[in-house]
Protein backbone atom coordinates (compact mmCIF):
# COMPACT_ATOMS: atom_id res chain seq x y z
CA UNK A 1 0.00 0.00 0.00
CA UNK A 2 1.23 3.51 -0.73
CA UNK A 3 0.31 5.91 1.78
CA UNK A 4 0.94 8.86 0.57
CA UNK A 5 -1.75 7.76 -2.45
CA UNK A 6 -4.13 6.12 -0.02
CA UNK A 7 -4.48 9.73 2.10
CA UNK A 8 -5.28 11.27 -0.66
CA UNK A 9 -8.82 12.22 -0.40
CA UNK A 10 -9.37 11.36 3.54
CA UNK A 11 -12.96 11.67 5.12
CA UNK A 12 -13.79 11.70 8.73
CA UNK A 13 -16.97 10.60 10.40
CA UNK A 14 -19.98 12.95 12.50
CA UNK A 15 -21.86 11.75 14.35
CA UNK A 16 -23.73 15.07 14.25
CA UNK A 17 -24.17 15.14 10.62
CA UNK A 18 -24.95 11.74 10.00
CA UNK A 19 -25.01 8.02 10.80
CA UNK A 20 -21.78 6.30 10.20
CA UNK A 21 -21.77 3.64 8.77
CA UNK A 22 -24.53 5.21 6.37
CA UNK A 23 -22.00 7.77 5.75
CA UNK A 24 -19.03 5.54 4.71
CA UNK A 25 -21.00 3.73 2.47
CA UNK A 26 -21.72 6.86 0.63
CA UNK A 27 -18.21 7.99 0.92
CA UNK A 28 -16.69 5.09 -0.05
CA UNK A 29 -18.93 4.42 -3.26
CA UNK A 30 -17.70 8.29 -4.27
CA UNK A 31 -14.16 7.09 -4.42
CA UNK A 32 -12.19 7.89 -0.70
CA UNK A 33 -9.40 6.57 -0.59
CA UNK A 34 -9.12 7.14 3.56
CA UNK A 35 -12.02 6.93 6.12
CA UNK A 36 -10.95 7.78 10.08
CA UNK A 37 -14.18 6.75 12.71
CA UNK A 38 -14.19 9.60 15.33
CA UNK A 39 -16.35 8.78 17.69
CA UNK A 40 -16.85 11.16 21.29
CA UNK A 41 -18.74 10.18 24.44
CA UNK A 42 -19.77 6.99 22.82
CA UNK A 43 -19.35 3.71 24.84
CA UNK A 44 -16.72 1.48 23.91
CA UNK A 45 -18.75 -1.30 22.97
CA UNK A 46 -20.58 0.97 20.68
CA UNK A 47 -17.42 1.89 19.04
CA UNK A 48 -16.42 -1.58 18.62
CA UNK A 49 -19.53 -2.89 17.09
CA UNK A 50 -19.69 0.64 14.61
CA UNK A 51 -16.33 -0.06 13.90
CA UNK A 52 -16.17 -3.84 13.03
CA UNK A 53 -19.14 -2.57 10.09
CA UNK A 54 -16.63 0.06 8.69
CA UNK A 55 -13.85 -2.41 8.95
CA UNK A 56 -16.23 -4.65 6.45
CA UNK A 57 -16.88 -1.68 4.17
CA UNK A 58 -13.79 -0.26 3.55
CA UNK A 59 -11.91 -3.75 2.98
CA UNK A 60 -14.41 -4.14 0.21
CA UNK A 61 -12.84 -0.51 -1.49
CA UNK A 62 -9.92 -1.78 -0.12
CA UNK A 63 -9.62 1.88 1.61
CA UNK A 64 -7.18 3.02 4.39
CA UNK A 65 -8.84 2.40 7.87
CA UNK A 66 -7.88 4.80 10.65
CA UNK A 67 -9.91 5.17 14.21
CA UNK A 68 -9.38 8.42 15.33
CA UNK A 69 -7.37 8.48 19.03
CA UNK A 70 -8.68 4.95 20.52
CA UNK A 71 -5.74 2.51 19.89
CA UNK A 72 -7.94 -0.16 21.85
CA UNK A 73 -10.75 0.57 19.20
CA UNK A 74 -8.39 0.29 16.37
CA UNK A 75 -6.61 -3.12 17.24
CA UNK A 76 -10.42 -4.64 18.17
CA UNK A 77 -11.63 -3.62 14.97
CA UNK A 78 -8.85 -4.34 12.78
CA UNK A 79 -8.13 -1.21 11.94
CA UNK A 80 -5.10 0.01 9.80
CA UNK A 81 -4.23 2.80 12.10
CA UNK A 82 -4.80 5.82 14.56
CA UNK A 83 -5.14 8.99 14.41
CA UNK A 84 -4.09 11.17 17.75
CA UNK A 85 -4.02 14.53 18.78
CA UNK A 86 -2.20 16.82 21.14
CA UNK A 87 -4.46 15.54 24.40
CA UNK A 88 -4.64 11.55 22.73
CA UNK A 89 -1.68 9.11 23.89
CA UNK A 90 1.69 10.05 22.94
CA UNK A 91 2.97 8.77 19.29
CA UNK A 92 6.03 7.01 20.69
CA UNK A 93 3.27 5.47 23.04
CA UNK A 94 1.04 4.26 20.78
CA UNK A 95 4.15 2.70 18.89
CA UNK A 96 5.21 0.97 21.24
CA UNK A 97 1.49 -0.70 22.62
CA UNK A 98 0.80 -1.55 18.66
CA UNK A 99 3.82 -1.60 16.31
CA UNK A 100 1.73 -2.76 13.74
CA UNK A 101 -0.64 0.66 13.47
CA UNK A 102 -0.07 3.36 11.15
CA UNK A 103 0.02 6.41 13.34
CA UNK A 104 -1.21 10.38 12.36
CA UNK A 105 -0.79 13.36 14.54
CA UNK A 106 -2.68 16.33 14.57
CA UNK A 107 -0.58 19.43 14.17
CA UNK A 108 -1.28 22.99 14.58
CA UNK A 109 2.06 24.46 13.78
CA UNK A 110 5.56 23.24 12.73
CA UNK A 111 7.02 22.26 15.92
CA UNK A 112 4.18 20.42 16.63
CA UNK A 113 4.55 18.43 13.41
CA UNK A 114 7.71 18.08 13.57
CA UNK A 115 7.44 16.70 17.11
CA UNK A 116 5.35 14.08 15.53
CA UNK A 117 7.75 13.12 12.89
CA UNK A 118 10.33 12.49 15.40
CA UNK A 119 8.33 10.30 17.70
CA UNK A 120 7.27 8.00 14.75
CA UNK A 121 4.03 9.06 13.21
CA UNK A 122 3.75 8.33 9.65
CA UNK A 123 1.29 11.02 8.47
CA UNK A 124 0.57 14.89 9.74
CA UNK A 125 -2.90 15.73 9.89
CA UNK A 126 -2.12 19.85 9.65
CA UNK A 127 -4.55 22.02 10.59
CA UNK A 128 -7.00 24.05 10.62
CA UNK A 129 -6.65 25.25 7.12
CA UNK A 130 -9.62 27.15 7.65
CA UNK A 131 -11.44 28.21 10.27
CA UNK A 132 -14.12 25.65 11.07
CA UNK A 133 -17.08 24.79 13.53
CA UNK A 134 -16.87 20.90 13.39
CA UNK A 135 -13.66 21.18 15.48
CA UNK A 136 -14.66 24.14 17.87
CA UNK A 137 -11.18 23.97 19.56
CA UNK A 138 -9.15 23.90 16.16
CA UNK A 139 -6.25 26.56 16.33
CA UNK A 140 -5.60 28.05 12.81
CA UNK A 141 -3.10 27.24 11.20
CA UNK A 142 -3.82 28.73 7.49
CA UNK A 143 -2.30 28.22 4.48
CA UNK A 144 1.09 29.69 5.10
CA UNK A 145 1.50 27.28 8.78
CA UNK A 146 0.52 24.32 6.00
CA UNK A 147 3.15 25.47 3.61
CA UNK A 148 6.06 25.87 6.23
CA UNK A 149 5.42 21.97 7.32
CA UNK A 150 4.69 20.49 4.15
CA UNK A 151 8.20 22.02 3.26
CA UNK A 152 9.86 20.95 6.56
CA UNK A 153 8.69 16.93 7.13
CA UNK A 154 9.21 14.00 5.34
CA UNK A 155 6.10 12.09 6.37
CA UNK A 156 3.22 12.64 4.47
CA UNK A 157 0.73 15.79 5.14
CA UNK A 158 -2.85 15.67 5.01
CA UNK A 159 -4.51 19.50 5.31
CA UNK A 160 -7.76 19.54 7.44
CA UNK A 161 -9.97 22.25 8.75
CA UNK A 162 -12.79 23.65 6.50
CA UNK A 163 -11.69 22.37 3.04
CA UNK A 164 -14.56 22.26 1.01
CA UNK A 165 -15.12 22.12 -2.86
CA UNK A 166 -14.92 26.09 -3.43
CA UNK A 167 -11.07 26.54 -1.24
CA UNK A 168 -9.52 22.47 -2.04
CA UNK A 169 -7.52 24.53 -4.73
CA UNK A 170 -5.61 26.67 -2.73
CA UNK A 171 -4.88 23.92 -0.57
CA UNK A 172 -3.75 21.92 -3.31
CA UNK A 173 -1.44 24.39 -4.49
CA UNK A 174 0.65 24.31 -1.26
CA UNK A 175 1.73 20.55 -2.37
CA UNK A 176 -0.15 18.09 0.60
CA UNK A 177 -0.39 14.48 0.16
CA UNK A 178 -4.45 14.77 0.79
CA UNK A 179 -7.23 16.07 1.97
CA UNK A 180 -9.12 15.48 5.45
CA UNK A 181 -12.71 16.56 5.24
CA UNK A 182 -16.33 15.97 7.40
CA UNK A 183 -19.08 18.67 7.13
CA UNK A 184 -17.79 19.62 3.32
CA UNK A 185 -18.97 15.50 2.26
CA UNK A 186 -20.32 14.33 5.50
CA UNK A 187 -22.74 17.15 5.92
CA UNK A 188 -24.33 17.34 2.53
CA UNK A 189 -27.20 15.30 1.35
CA UNK A 190 -25.79 13.73 -1.50
CA UNK A 191 -22.31 12.40 -0.15
CA UNK A 192 -21.28 9.98 -3.11
CA UNK A 193 -21.74 13.26 -5.17
CA UNK A 194 -19.66 15.20 -2.84
CA UNK A 195 -16.85 12.87 -2.59
CA UNK A 196 -17.06 12.28 -6.28
CA UNK A 197 -16.58 16.21 -7.13
CA UNK A 198 -13.82 16.34 -4.38
CA UNK A 199 -11.87 13.48 -5.78
CA UNK A 200 -12.23 14.96 -8.97
CA UNK A 201 -10.68 18.54 -8.38
CA UNK A 202 -7.64 16.34 -6.36
CA UNK A 203 -6.98 14.20 -9.28
CA UNK A 204 -7.15 16.91 -11.52
CA UNK A 205 -4.71 18.37 -9.59
CA UNK A 206 -2.32 16.05 -8.86
CA UNK A 207 -2.14 15.00 -12.49
CA UNK A 208 -1.48 18.19 -12.91
CA UNK A 209 1.35 18.38 -10.86
CA UNK A 210 2.83 15.16 -12.72
CA UNK A 211 2.59 16.89 -16.03
CA UNK A 212 4.53 20.09 -14.41
CA UNK A 213 7.39 17.62 -13.51
CA UNK A 214 7.65 16.19 -16.73
CA UNK A 215 8.06 19.36 -18.11
CA UNK A 216 10.76 20.08 -16.09
CA UNK A 217 12.52 16.87 -16.84
CA UNK A 218 12.31 17.09 -20.55
CA UNK A 219 13.62 21.05 -20.44
CA UNK B 1 0.62 -13.62 42.57
CA UNK B 2 -2.63 -15.08 44.19
CA UNK B 3 -4.99 -13.33 42.42
CA UNK B 4 -7.71 -13.87 45.40
CA UNK B 5 -5.67 -12.87 47.46
CA UNK B 6 -4.69 -9.84 45.84
CA UNK B 7 -8.75 -8.59 45.53
CA UNK B 8 -9.45 -8.58 48.67
CA UNK B 9 -9.14 -4.90 49.44
CA UNK B 10 -9.74 -3.37 46.23
CA UNK B 11 -9.97 0.64 46.02
CA UNK B 12 -11.46 2.67 43.15
CA UNK B 13 -10.52 6.27 42.58
CA UNK B 14 -13.20 8.76 41.84
CA UNK B 15 -11.95 12.80 41.02
CA UNK B 16 -14.93 14.47 42.21
CA UNK B 17 -13.95 12.86 45.57
CA UNK B 18 -10.32 13.23 45.49
CA UNK B 19 -6.78 13.16 43.40
CA UNK B 20 -6.16 10.41 41.91
CA UNK B 21 -2.62 10.17 42.86
CA UNK B 22 -3.32 11.26 46.43
CA UNK B 23 -5.87 9.29 47.01
CA UNK B 24 -3.95 6.09 45.71
CA UNK B 25 -0.88 6.98 47.60
CA UNK B 26 -2.83 6.93 50.90
CA UNK B 27 -5.03 3.91 50.33
CA UNK B 28 -1.67 1.75 49.62
CA UNK B 29 -0.23 3.28 52.79
CA UNK B 30 -3.39 1.96 54.71
CA UNK B 31 -3.04 -1.55 52.73
CA UNK B 32 -5.35 -1.48 49.90
CA UNK B 33 -4.45 -4.66 47.63
CA UNK B 34 -5.34 -3.26 44.27
CA UNK B 35 -6.04 -0.03 42.83
CA UNK B 36 -8.61 0.52 40.24
CA UNK B 37 -7.90 3.90 38.19
CA UNK B 38 -11.42 5.13 37.25
CA UNK B 39 -11.11 7.79 34.83
CA UNK B 40 -14.13 9.40 32.91
CA UNK B 41 -14.27 12.18 30.38
CA UNK B 42 -10.61 12.74 30.29
CA UNK B 43 -8.02 13.11 27.63
CA UNK B 44 -6.24 10.27 26.47
CA UNK B 45 -3.22 12.09 26.88
CA UNK B 46 -3.71 12.93 31.30
CA UNK B 47 -5.26 9.27 31.65
CA UNK B 48 -1.79 8.07 30.53
CA UNK B 49 0.36 10.33 32.79
CA UNK B 50 -1.76 10.08 35.64
CA UNK B 51 -2.23 6.02 34.86
CA UNK B 52 1.59 6.07 35.00
CA UNK B 53 2.30 7.98 38.25
CA UNK B 54 -0.31 5.45 39.64
CA UNK B 55 1.94 2.21 37.81
CA UNK B 56 5.03 3.64 39.89
CA UNK B 57 2.97 3.78 43.49
CA UNK B 58 1.46 0.48 42.89
CA UNK B 59 4.77 -1.34 41.92
CA UNK B 60 6.55 0.26 45.09
CA UNK B 61 3.16 -1.51 47.54
CA UNK B 62 3.24 -4.92 45.09
CA UNK B 63 -0.51 -3.52 44.36
CA UNK B 64 -2.70 -4.97 41.83
CA UNK B 65 -3.09 -2.15 39.18
CA UNK B 66 -6.21 -2.15 36.96
CA UNK B 67 -7.73 0.35 34.70
CA UNK B 68 -11.20 1.04 34.11
CA UNK B 69 -12.50 0.72 30.37
CA UNK B 70 -9.51 1.49 28.58
CA UNK B 71 -7.54 -1.17 27.46
CA UNK B 72 -5.08 1.37 25.26
CA UNK B 73 -4.29 3.01 28.73
CA UNK B 74 -3.66 0.15 30.74
CA UNK B 75 -1.15 -1.17 27.89
CA UNK B 76 0.63 2.08 27.95
CA UNK B 77 1.10 2.40 31.98
CA UNK B 78 2.10 -1.44 32.12
CA UNK B 79 -1.25 -2.04 34.74
CA UNK B 80 -1.59 -5.45 35.62
CA UNK B 81 -5.42 -5.47 34.37
CA UNK B 82 -8.29 -3.79 32.51
CA UNK B 83 -11.89 -3.78 34.49
CA UNK B 84 -14.78 -3.58 31.93
CA UNK B 85 -18.77 -3.17 32.21
CA UNK B 86 -21.35 -3.50 30.23
CA UNK B 87 -20.82 -1.18 27.84
CA UNK B 88 -16.94 -1.16 27.72
CA UNK B 89 -15.30 -3.65 25.05
CA UNK B 90 -16.38 -7.23 25.55
CA UNK B 91 -14.22 -9.42 27.16
CA UNK B 92 -13.23 -12.14 24.63
CA UNK B 93 -11.83 -8.75 22.51
CA UNK B 94 -9.86 -7.60 25.24
CA UNK B 95 -8.44 -11.60 25.82
CA UNK B 96 -7.62 -11.05 21.97
CA UNK B 97 -5.63 -7.71 21.81
CA UNK B 98 -4.39 -7.60 25.20
CA UNK B 99 -4.03 -11.48 26.38
CA UNK B 100 -1.55 -10.45 28.82
CA UNK B 101 -4.07 -8.36 31.20
CA UNK B 102 -6.16 -9.87 33.83
CA UNK B 103 -9.48 -8.80 32.85
CA UNK B 104 -12.45 -8.55 35.61
CA UNK B 105 -16.20 -7.92 34.42
CA UNK B 106 -19.00 -5.73 36.24
CA UNK B 107 -21.99 -8.19 36.80
CA UNK B 108 -25.29 -6.73 38.19
CA UNK B 109 -26.81 -10.22 37.84
CA UNK B 110 -25.86 -13.88 37.12
CA UNK B 111 -26.26 -14.30 33.76
CA UNK B 112 -23.76 -11.65 33.15
CA UNK B 113 -21.40 -13.18 35.52
CA UNK B 114 -21.69 -16.44 34.20
CA UNK B 115 -21.09 -14.88 30.27
CA UNK B 116 -18.39 -13.07 31.59
CA UNK B 117 -16.71 -16.31 32.87
CA UNK B 118 -17.20 -18.08 29.70
CA UNK B 119 -15.88 -15.52 27.36
CA UNK B 120 -12.49 -15.76 29.83
CA UNK B 121 -13.21 -12.90 32.54
CA UNK B 122 -10.20 -13.52 35.25
CA UNK B 123 -12.49 -12.03 37.89
CA UNK B 124 -16.36 -10.66 38.51
CA UNK B 125 -17.11 -7.43 39.91
CA UNK B 126 -21.12 -8.33 41.57
CA UNK B 127 -23.03 -5.41 42.36
CA UNK B 128 -24.22 -3.15 43.18
CA UNK B 129 -24.44 -4.97 46.80
CA UNK B 130 -26.20 -2.00 48.15
CA UNK B 131 -28.08 1.59 46.71
CA UNK B 132 -25.12 3.57 45.88
CA UNK B 133 -24.80 7.55 44.65
CA UNK B 134 -21.36 7.07 43.06
CA UNK B 135 -21.92 5.46 39.86
CA UNK B 136 -25.79 6.66 39.51
CA UNK B 137 -26.12 4.00 36.63
CA UNK B 138 -25.61 1.27 38.66
CA UNK B 139 -28.41 -1.60 38.83
CA UNK B 140 -29.34 -3.22 42.36
CA UNK B 141 -27.47 -6.83 42.54
CA UNK B 142 -28.33 -7.23 46.34
CA UNK B 143 -27.09 -9.57 48.68
CA UNK B 144 -29.09 -12.34 47.85
CA UNK B 145 -28.01 -11.69 43.82
CA UNK B 146 -24.30 -11.56 45.06
CA UNK B 147 -24.49 -15.09 46.93
CA UNK B 148 -25.93 -16.30 44.12
CA UNK B 149 -22.95 -15.37 41.72
CA UNK B 150 -20.58 -16.39 44.85
CA UNK B 151 -22.17 -20.01 44.62
CA UNK B 152 -22.34 -20.02 40.69
CA UNK B 153 -19.03 -19.04 38.66
CA UNK B 154 -15.60 -20.40 39.77
CA UNK B 155 -13.33 -17.21 39.46
CA UNK B 156 -12.89 -14.90 42.44
CA UNK B 157 -15.97 -12.42 43.23
CA UNK B 158 -14.91 -9.17 44.41
CA UNK B 159 -18.26 -7.17 46.04
CA UNK B 160 -19.16 -3.48 44.92
CA UNK B 161 -21.58 -0.97 45.51
CA UNK B 162 -22.36 0.90 48.64
CA UNK B 163 -19.86 -1.34 50.72
CA UNK B 164 -18.90 0.92 53.98
CA UNK B 165 -17.25 0.40 57.58
CA UNK B 166 -21.09 -0.55 58.90
CA UNK B 167 -22.38 -2.95 56.38
CA UNK B 168 -19.23 -4.57 55.15
CA UNK B 169 -19.90 -7.59 57.78
CA UNK B 170 -23.01 -8.67 55.93
CA UNK B 171 -20.29 -9.07 52.41
CA UNK B 172 -17.98 -10.84 53.98
CA UNK B 173 -20.31 -13.88 55.35
CA UNK B 174 -21.59 -13.96 51.66
CA UNK B 175 -18.07 -15.32 51.26
CA UNK B 176 -16.81 -13.06 48.51
CA UNK B 177 -12.72 -13.13 47.29
CA UNK B 178 -12.39 -9.40 47.61
CA UNK B 179 -14.60 -6.01 48.33
CA UNK B 180 -14.25 -3.20 46.05
CA UNK B 181 -15.04 0.54 47.71
CA UNK B 182 -14.99 4.22 45.96
CA UNK B 183 -16.92 6.67 48.91
CA UNK B 184 -16.31 5.24 52.05
CA UNK B 185 -12.98 5.40 51.54
CA UNK B 186 -11.76 8.02 48.75
CA UNK B 187 -14.26 9.83 50.08
CA UNK B 188 -13.20 10.34 53.53
CA UNK B 189 -10.88 12.53 55.23
CA UNK B 190 -8.61 10.52 56.38
CA UNK B 191 -8.04 7.71 53.57
CA UNK B 192 -4.93 6.02 55.38
CA UNK B 193 -7.12 5.28 58.44
CA UNK B 194 -10.56 4.40 56.91
CA UNK B 195 -8.48 1.49 54.30
CA UNK B 196 -6.79 0.65 56.98
CA UNK B 197 -9.99 -0.32 59.07
CA UNK B 198 -12.00 -1.67 56.47
CA UNK B 199 -8.97 -3.92 56.25
CA UNK B 200 -8.82 -5.12 59.86
CA UNK B 201 -12.26 -6.08 59.28
CA UNK B 202 -11.63 -8.41 56.34
CA UNK B 203 -9.07 -10.13 57.68
CA UNK B 204 -10.87 -10.64 61.00
CA UNK B 205 -13.47 -12.36 58.86
CA UNK B 206 -10.86 -14.19 56.31
CA UNK B 207 -9.22 -15.28 59.37
CA UNK B 208 -12.07 -16.55 60.91
CA UNK B 209 -13.20 -18.11 58.10
CA UNK B 210 -10.52 -20.19 57.92
CA UNK B 211 -10.33 -21.54 61.93
CA UNK B 212 -14.11 -22.33 60.68
CA UNK B 213 -12.76 -24.36 57.95
CA UNK B 214 -10.30 -26.15 60.41
CA UNK B 215 -12.55 -27.14 62.85
CA UNK B 216 -14.56 -28.35 60.02
CA UNK B 217 -11.17 -30.75 58.90
CA UNK B 218 -10.75 -31.74 62.22
CA UNK B 219 -13.94 -33.04 62.51
NI1 LIG C 1 14.91 17.64 6.54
Amino acid sequence: MNLREKLKLYVITDRRLRNEVESVKEALEGGATAIQLRLKGVPTREMVEVGKKIRKLTEDYDTLYIVNDRVDVALAVDADGVHVGQEDMPVDVVKEIAPNLIVGVSASNLREALEGERKGADYIGAGSVFPTRTKEDARLLGLGGLREIVENVHIPVVAIGGINHENIREVLKVGIDGVAVISAIVGTKNIVEATRRMKEVIEEYKGRGTKQLTIILIN
